[in-house]
């Protein structure tokens, strides 16, 4: 008779292959996909998502997990493999298939209308969708269980384990310690001068600035490379292939290279797992919120910081000399760290940019819990931005309509980007005791001992260890908002002369 | 109860997009795939290539077939996809998945010795492959079944319902008909200097260039792509995916520049087919042969001829000064159409090119017939290549090592090259009367009512008509050497001076 593990294993590597190539078809249309090719595209998305969705939920994998006990004991890598196939196996069956199917069509329809509802900034199209698609959501969460919360049962899809009691206090805690911080800083009379980040940056020397970047983290572009997309982003098939994507803007410096050093900090997680381990739990990444906390950490951390620039200005003055030619390292720097209270998320920078988070989240549970009615949202939503970020937008689509989450139906996925910046402080601290010449090494270009403390404390581990688990284990404490705030102090204060 | 041939059509559109996904897996592979990626995207072809069997070989598929006529008479997208499916099902359910396997598993170790024993120029270490695949490929075409010879069931999977003895015969007058005028081109006195395609040739205008004539045959940017890959192919996913690729060589121009012109070709096919019958037979190419047809028409047919250039090698000149500001349109024009026995098949000239696939196709049949030893295959090709091109190799290397088709097991596929330049001189007669002012179009670069009318009559058909049919409704007549070597002799002899 067959070994219950080894079948299953096998069975989830096909499920696993699946989502790699589910990644593939994914890349390829953002990148080079001919404009003709996506309603075939589609076509075979579906087809692979359909076949994976059944053979990750079907009778033969509940069989073997039936015949399989958790708590073995004694070898982490099968205990790892077997709790997590279990778990989503368990959260997957009992979503009855009519309903991911109507999900499905409900949020392909509301991406429809959400798009024509943004580009016209008129909410009221784009209403019913999010009713229907909120209803679904209850379902889905009742479907699925929760002890407290139904938001519980849907940001567990993202961030495995959370509480949404947890993540409220850790906001609360969060926009109680960052509104003085952000009064403070908008009151402060010597400011950085942004606009030098809005010059003229030729393109070419944007990517041979980004690569060097990238490779100087660490990227291995044997097992990686970097295109163009519209939306950034960072996608793996497995450690050997990772790809990051990145778009030009000559104009606004900001977003190619800070856009790469965040996407790089994706893939360095994504080349940091065991290979051996490809396509089963113990080779994936084990949570958004960390795999945010490793791309902040990159970006902001390390490309933010002062040590990184000491390193790498003269040669980005080099590159830009008429943009930087008139330009200290010291008001790049500032620049660079500017905060300033705005409407758009994505454009946050790292002190405002939780908030936009925090309004998101009480917004999205107050509406699955239907203490907020969707009529009211646009209202609600002016009124946070303007109570949390100190600004109201003045239409709908720079207010709630701005973000295609919830057209997804993807509730529960905001307080992750958070969440992602919290671990990033808490494992940046942490990374400054055990490498006590962090930042000198910084200073002097070597990024590598930073890069393989975190391989071997965060990235190698795979699903071992869910997020809080690892926190713990890294860090010796619970996620916390003292190292995001000590660090936003000790850094912004300084850039706005307040010391 | 559900219509059978609805049901058909879903399951082999399914088997039709796991195609266009293995299609997509090789292309990035050859493309842009990190070195690093090999193994798992061998894993993940691996497992869809077996998923397409499997769904293309379900007993479902069969039931459904069981339950449908083919003679249904009313509708010939119907009767197409009904008798191309279970022409390709009634294959693959005769070989059994022990043999599949030990085929896939023979010919990877084929393919390893062989790369190994060319690079050696040594024989005796592929020969023990060569042997054993040639059993497993005797035991395939009995599986298969034949009527007159064992060739016929190879020959079928490439080119379907060609028979072993009609190709034969063609070829023989082939042999025949050449030889003479081999000989003539080579003892002609004014030689083409083909040197001066091997001056330098920058890569960025070869480029342009190339680009240049894709889109002037009418190859849609919209539905395609263009890229560099080690060797050159056309693959799609559908008529709105074809994708495009070349290599550049500095120091030998015609390699993109005719190679482009031949993929195009094959990529017009593919544009050519009907979208909406995409993943099903009546949206796929009828036979490698008549794939081949297209790629050789506008390389050749047109890409080689005199009005091609009388329009295009102004504009080439000036992107080209270095090598070509002392050279003439007619002395270029015979440069490009130089007719020089040679050694490597993919090197080859229009002429003697189809030498090379007669001696790959007698000494194929006669392996598989048994009328040749494994152990005699290297003097026999010697010797043959001796007779056929006047030329013999020195080493294996540059003999019978030299393809990779055989260590693939690819036995029957090399006639079909040879098809597919029959088929194009014949195609290319049939336009000419077709449209009268061809000539005069192609010198005027109006290249878009041939591909109209090739699209027309050859493209949108998909596989409703096999190869020989479709030859006697666009030509009027059955294949026939005629037309080749009519156009071989009306070209060739006044580029040697002859006439």
């Amino acid at each position: 008779m067959a070994d219950p593990y080894a079948t299953m294993l096998e069975r989830i590597k096909d499920v696993g292959r699946l989502s790699a190539i589910e990644a593939l078809l994914d890349w390829d249309q953002e990148t080079y996909m001919p404009s003709q090719g996506v309603e075939p595209r589609a076509e075979m998305m579906a087809m692979v998502a359909g076949m994976r969705h059944e053979q990750a939920t079907s009778s033969e994998m509940g069989d073997l997990l039936g015949q399989l006990t958790d708590d073995d004991g004694s070898d982490p890598i099968r205990q790892t493999n077997i709790r997590e196939t279990r778990r989503s196996y368990d959260r997957s069956v009992k979503v009855p298939n009519e309903l991911v199917k109507e999900l499905t069509h409900t949020s392909a329809m509301a991406m429809e209308a959400w798009a024509k509802a943004r580009s016209e900034s008129k909410f009221d199209g784009f209403a019913p969708h999010l009713t229907k698609l909120l209803d679904l959501k209850r379902t889905q969460a009742n479907c699925i269980g929760y002890d407290d919360d139904p938001y519980d049962a849907l940001m567990d899809e993202f961030e495995p384990g959370v509480k949404t009691a947890d993540v409220a206090t850790l906001f609360a805690e969060l926009r109680q310690r960052l509104a003085p911080i952000v009064q403070e800083l908008a009151e402060a009379r010597n400011k950085p001068d942004f606009s030098i980040l809005e010059r003229h940056y030729p393109q070419a020397e944007q990517e041979q600035l980004g690569r060097g970047f990238v490779e100087a983290v660490g990227f291995d572009w044997q097992a990686g490379r970097m295109d163009v997309s519209v939306h950034p982003f960072c996608t793996s098939m497995t450690s050997k292939d990772v790809r990051l994507t990145t778009r030009y803007d000559e104009h606004y410096m900001p977003c190619a290279i800070f856009g790469l050093m965040h996407e790089a900090g994706h893939g360095l997680y994504e080349q940091g797992l065991e290979v051996e381990h490809r396509f089963t739990p113990m080779g994936q990444a084990t949570s958004l919120g960390i795999h945010e906390s490793q791309s902040r950490l990159w970006e902001n951390m390390v490309g933010r910081s002062k040590p990184f620039w000491e390193c790498n200005y003269a040669r980005t003055k080099e590159l830009f000399p008429k943009a930087l030619g008139d330009i200290s390292m010291d008001a790049f720097y500032r620049a660079i760290n500017t905060v300033q209270p705005s409407l758009i998320r994505v454009e946050a920078d790292e002190v405002t940019y939780n908030l936009h988070i925090v309004v998101r989240f009480e917004l999205e549970r107050a509406l699955i819990n239907k203490q907020l009615e969707v009529a009211d949202l646009p209202d609600a939503w002016n009124q946070k931005m303007k109570e949390l970020v100190g600004i109201k937008p003045s239409n709908h689509a720079d207010g709630c309509l701005q973000d295609i989450h919830w057209s997804l139906g993807a509730f529960g996925y905001f307080p992750t980007y958070a969440l992602g910046n919290l671990y990033a402080a808490q494992f940046f601290a942490a990374a400054q005791k055990a490498l006590p010449n962090l930042e000198d090494q910084i200073r002097a270009g070597q990024l590598m001992p930073l890069r393989e403390w975190l391989a071997q404390n965060i990235h190698s581990h795979g699903m071992r260890y869910g997020a809080a688990e690892l926190c713990e284990i890294v860090t010796g404490s619970a996620l916390s908002t003292d190292p995001f705030i000590e660090y936003v102090e000790k850094k912004f204060r300084p850039v706005y002369g307040l010391d």
